[in-house]
């Protein structure tokens, strides 16, 4: 009965899978069932959710039986960000939604200046955005208090795989925040995802390290457990570090 | 039907447990459920299997249900170990065995003159001795050479939970190694455990992690769950690692 | 001759030092002196430079021997730190000035909307600001539009001395810097500063790892040592890595 | 006027520099003085000593300036290494000598069980030898005990440029030891040459790392510096780690 809830909604799956990069949509579908999400993020400017006479995402993956979260991924300013966002609402009634708005192709680092004007704008709209940001903590306060749902900063650059670099800054993060906290972005194995949650982190979301995994389906199962063994480790409370084995002489400062 | 196999015995749980360090054997007993251990490690020098008139482990964790690993923690020289291990065999008719032969108090590191010493010992007598050692290849060569079923390097030291220290030497290991190697010792929290499944090795034993953590049970469980994802992530082949958002530009030698 | 240049400014030494936390001028004197220091940041809300009656920090540090670097701690807000370099031009016509604006007391981390508001100001009064701001290369990139005249990433918060977290943000703030960068915060020891140059920054600012040294005299010159060789190793250009021995074998993506 | 000693021999260098894979005796030459070094080690088997007909390192490097140490590169047993050295004494004279004894071409990793052998023989006859060893601090000591008048722990595998691996044991090592310990092979750049200093090491020895620099003479400077830096604040004492900005806040256990 362990469970999180983003702006009224409650999950038990503490992973977010993504929908690009994937072989095919049924590849796709079988990453998704096997990482047991409940939340699918949709790039809503790459994935044909309307045209009846292609593939459909949502033949493999039914948006009745998971979250769809539709994202803002390719938008490289607040207005491109709303705009995408306001046609997701149209097409499927989204209000929960993920808000990216990137800074450059070269790193698609958040853009934060774009970024916390799309979160006003949104909110002021009715939206409910949860947030992918720089893991910077003031801004991170700062989404919050503009009425972001949920604070996305990432572990390392999009699809780079080079798992959590700054757990001092997320940890800070997670501390000081009022809703939910998510590693988005650079994981790129399980025992990063892991440590996301072992962190404090409520959930990850991830794309690359299960779609360019050789396996994407065993990876996705992978990510799954992992995610559950990094919440059960943060809720039962890991041992102290030592610097020796007599457990009277704690590393305080050493290490 | 992943499993690993031990001088011929076959296993699918790749975590095997302690006994040192748990409130009672009621505790430790619900810690090696949740862990979904088969094999127990019992330190042969501590635990009471004799004494029908004091509380007994063989009580609370059935020798009949788990493999019972008697090990040597304690001895400091070849001699000791091997007596050690002959009186279990008295007791219990146990031949597999986890050999540990330690250098100090202080660093409860090995020492790998009479561990190599006592392996040779054990292995004219019969033995299957799985042991515990530093992290050197070519020690870990000799072990092997010498007729140890199992290569048990450590991943930091002995109730440290300062995690893997060194992932290129446990990589070395593991590389040239054709017995199982399993990390023993080091292990902090559930991705300390999925690292060292990720780097390749077959299983992983731990005590004062889940010992030691404010709820041992749940950590026990955060374990299995770890030990099962980075299994499974070595499988699923991770991705690589870029430095560039560009999946073109791979990461070689930049970091 | 290996020199950097900021605002029009040459400097040979690329280590910066503060004027906090020293036992006294005297040894805050002493401190720079080891460093070979040219620059020294001064808080204009806490170091004394005009009340003649008590210890005045330039009766221990000469303003025509050492450059002044005017900076804004203690400011939480654009307009505090506009308002405070104002009164610095004023007191010493200081128009090179290190500007921060914190977020919070906790972290001390900048507070980047902030920030980017008072250098915009800043600028169109002719300041010209070295800015201290998050490891976010996009927000970087935003102060340099803005005029900053040099960007000064954290490399941990300030005053935790743990060391630089995030080299990969960093070295991506500099591949696209065209205006020096500098690390400001977070040098805990001497090689800390020495990896900041390696990673390509011009130069280090640190305050806390020198004056909490137990010898910060020492400890200056060992800093100036190590930023140095920081440097030098960053012009030589380093080995690549290697995962064998054998020197045909690169490491790509391996670790 | 600090200085280390070993086997009776004063220096104030403390990087000792290798004679290998330099693009000629001119540009080691070069190197060696650029780095400050008082101590060239020199490998027996590989370097011409005494054919006058081709180039000789001796018109380049004069061992009446430095000393000479003549190392057992290339052996892989403790006969070999035995024999070399004896030849090394009588062409030249030299008891201090280095050994190494490795255990397979494909990592360079020490044999710890001939190289403690070869240890005990060279002391019976009246070597005086520094010896290249894993980093297991109780082998470290039965090497002291065996009569090494220098333990030389690799910080990583020769030739790989991946710095120092596991600072938790080589700290172990220097607690511990009466003689002094040298960092011997896995220094990639300058900062790791600092670490090793700042962990209370006496000194360094490295070839690659320098011969293999872009330019090598500027990169022999720059371990120099490194090196001064790194035991200058390991004198110095540094200070603590934080996790907050709030000096009254330690790490302790957190990270």
């Amino acid at each position: 009965d362990d469970s999180w809830s983003v702006a009224g909604h409650t999950f038990k799956s503490r992973l977010i899978v993504g929908t690009g990069k994937y072989k095919d949509y049924a590849q796709n579908a079988a990453a998704v069932k096997a990482a047991g999400a409940e939340i699918v993020t949709v790039a809503v400017r790459r994935v044909n959710l309307t045209d009846t006479s292609a593939p459909m995402l949502t033949d493999y993956i039914d948006p009745k039986e998971y979250c769809f979260l539709p994202n803002t991924a390719g938008c490289f300013n607040a207005e491109e960000a709303v705009r995408t966002l306001r046609l997701a609402r149209e097409a499927g009634g989204w209000t929960l939604v993920k808000l990216e708005v990137l800074g450059e192709a070269r790193t698609l680092y958040p853009d934060m200046v774009e970024t916390l004007k799309a979160t006003e704008i949104l909110v002021k709209e009715g939206f409910q955005p949860m947030v992918y940001c720089s893991d910077d903590p003031i801004m991170a306060k700062r989404l919050e208090d503009a009425g972001a749902v949920a604070i996305m900063p990432l572990g390392a650059p999009i699809g780079s795989g080079l798992g959590l670099q700054n757990p001092v800054m997320l940890r800070l993060i997670v501390e000081a925040a009022k809703v939910p906290v998510l590693v988005d972005a650079g994981v790129g194995t399980a025992s990063d995802a892991a440590v996301a949650l072992e962190l404090g982190c409520d959930a990850v979301l991830m794309n690359t390290a299960i779609a360019e995994a050789k396996n994407p389906v065993l990876m996705a199962q992978a990510m799954k457990s992992a995610v559950e063994a990094g919440r059960m480790a943060y809720l039962a409370g890991r041992m102290g570090k030592r610097m020796y084995a007599d457990p009277s002489s704690p590393l305080a400062g050493l290490i």
